[in-house]
């Protein structure tokens, strides 16, 4: 079959909107029809060519909605008009980790999903002859893709796809690692450093879990209003302060946070979130993406006198047993997206997206095909 | 009164004997004649001038065991001919630490025991009329000794005095990393970094917990009997291996570890702790204490990929709750600790003791008055 989709040709170039073929979905996979996707992060640090791993050509995107319209052989576990997320963590509840109930970091098609290829090895997507990789397992960006079965979880069908993509990567990322990685408790200070999406949502878990002080830091005064949208009770921006940020914020919480996240991939950052933890049960939890070869670091004492560094990838979640409780989460007004969607776009607009969100000017941006 | 004690008069000087004046128990406090006392390599730290919060004169020693001869005013958790351990983290039960219910780090008396004083701000020894400061609350290389209530541990009367004083630190600084901070489960892996006196008892912790596979690593040859004499299954000397140790742990794991700790006190050998930890959910736990100044440090993908990094202090027990707990362990014969106790010595022979432990020639040197 034919699909548009908007192909990263190769690195730093903008993607073209052209018609790819697609082949049908094989053993275990399912054909996806994409109804929107977020541009996210991670997409515009692979197209910018700072992920040493990244392939090209290949269809990038990640955080996406839409109907299963066919499914391949021996697929038992959803069904064709099925409405989904696709999953760049699988769940395939059958690996070591699966079965270890003590990660998300599912192992079943890794080494695969690292080349740009089917659990088979090969690809579903070419461009005139020519191979084009998947991404991520996921390849968002084309209105229709293939994935593997263990890689879409099932949501109901009233969530809208236009704000339920989200749930694909920020919104997840950002709530797990507040209920499923940190396991934030009710009453307690919560410090969040970056308030971009993720921030945003790590902010809005803690406060429906049920958190006191949530402090949001960031070095930009505009964030202020959007964490304060979001639960954030006080805002610090560590430029504008006499003392350290770390300093301010054990002042602050008295004696230190109970819990941090770091949202900002900066590694001296990271080092802060540690440290503004409170002595003997402060928990750190690192979110965000560093540059390649840049190393967190500070004094062991830190850790012997009971603070905790830990980092969570897609918010702890199990892509389909907790997605689905996420998108309720939104859908009963537990959680809240619609306001974060600050772009609608086409495909045809999806560079725009990008320019969007380099500028600083979009909290996220999704196309809706 | 009088007592007999060994007294650090200045820095890298051997201890003197001398007979000091003691004044009784004050309000809240409590007289212990101490029975036996453990030299730990804290002491030799604080000797050798290694800690820049050495205060001298002063009696060391804080691993020992005792009889409660004399309570002051106000006493009510231990009385008269109790058997006690000396608590260099005491548990007072009142403060936020303590109330948390997270962490062991009481805190209701840290500034003044900071300073080599009870908690009233004044010392209890002296000689010749001059202040003699206590060390780390406890000072029990002094015959007879005064602590506050709560820094004692009521224990069993039928635990002997020369073995079970090293449940006063080094025994409850490895076993309850183990059984505390850890929390390591049963079919674990554990791997165990530096066979000293604390690394055999996280040995003989993971054994009495039921872990599966137990790794030692020591650069030291000679650890291999010990480590085996405690629970160990395998034994790595990283300087007779080919690959890097990371890689070798990893290879013995089936990916890595479920818990390592570093009992090395070496930064370097730290992150190695963490990085040999498995894959999304391996828990590193650092126990030794480095060097003043030295920092450490990893990527942190290392900790988004599911790690965690923590670290324990006197094994993250609250002292007068399970420091019973694990006197009842070893007269039960769950943990052992008599062949550990590798040198029986008089008060006169202390210096001795510290020599044995420079030597490498102990693993625990006990001084029995």
């Amino acid at each position: 079959m034919k699909t548009r989709a908007a192909v990263a040709f190769e690195a730093k170039k903008p993607l073209e909107i052209v018609e790819l073929d697609l082949e049908g979905p094989k053993a275990g996979e399912v054909l996806v029809e994409i109804m929107a996707t977020g541009i996210c992060h991670t997409d515009a640090y692979t197209l910018d060519g700072l992920d040493s791993e990244g392939l090209f050509p290949s269809v990038l995107g990640h955080e996406g909605a839409g109907i299963i319209r066919a499914v391949g052989p021996g697929v038992t576990s959803v069904k064709q008009d099925d409405h989904v997320i696709p999953l760049y963590t699988p769940e395939c509840r059958q690996c070591k980790s699966c079965l270890s109930g003590k990660t998300n970091l599912c192992t079943a098609i890794r080494a695969t999903q690292g080349k740009g290829l089917m659990p088979d090895g090969t690809s579903r997507f070419s461009y005139k002859g020519e191979t084009i990789y998947h991404y991520m397992g996921c390849s968002t960006f084309s209105n229709f893709t293939v994935l593997p079965e263990i890689a879409v979880a099932k949501i109901r069908e009233d969530a809208p796809f236009n704000t339920s993509c989200y749930i694909g990567c920020g919104v997840t990322t950002g709530v797990g690692a507040v209920t499923n990685t940190a396991k934030v408790t009710p009453g307690s200070n919560v410090v969040v450093f970056g308030l971009g999406g993720i921030g945003l949502n790590v902010l809005q878990a803690a406060r429906m879990v049920g958190a006191d002080k949530i402090i949001g830091v960031d070095i930009n005064d505009s964030k202020e209003d959007w964490g304060r949208k979001f639960g954030m009770t006080h805002f610090v921006n560590p430029t504008r302060i006499d003392d350290d940020i770390v300093s301010e914020l054990v002042k602050l919480t008295d004696g230190g946070a109970d819990y941090t996240f770091d949202c900002t991939g900066n590694t001296t950052v990271m080092r802060q979130a540690l440290e503004a933890c409170h002595r003997g049960w402060g928990v750190s939890t690192v979110i965000g993406v560093a540059e390649a070869g840049k190393e967190i670091s500070t004094r062991p004492f830190q850790l012997v006198t009971g603070r905790v560094w830990q980092g969570s990838a897609f918010g702890g979640a199990k892509g389909r047993t907790d997605v689905p409780k996420i998108v309720d989460w939104y859908m009963n007004g537990k959680i809240e997206i619609d306001s974060m969607i600050t772009h609608q776009l086409t495909l045809e607009e999806i560079n725009k997206g990008f320019d969007l969100m380099h500028a600083g000017e979009s909290i996220r941006s999704v196309v809706v095909y």
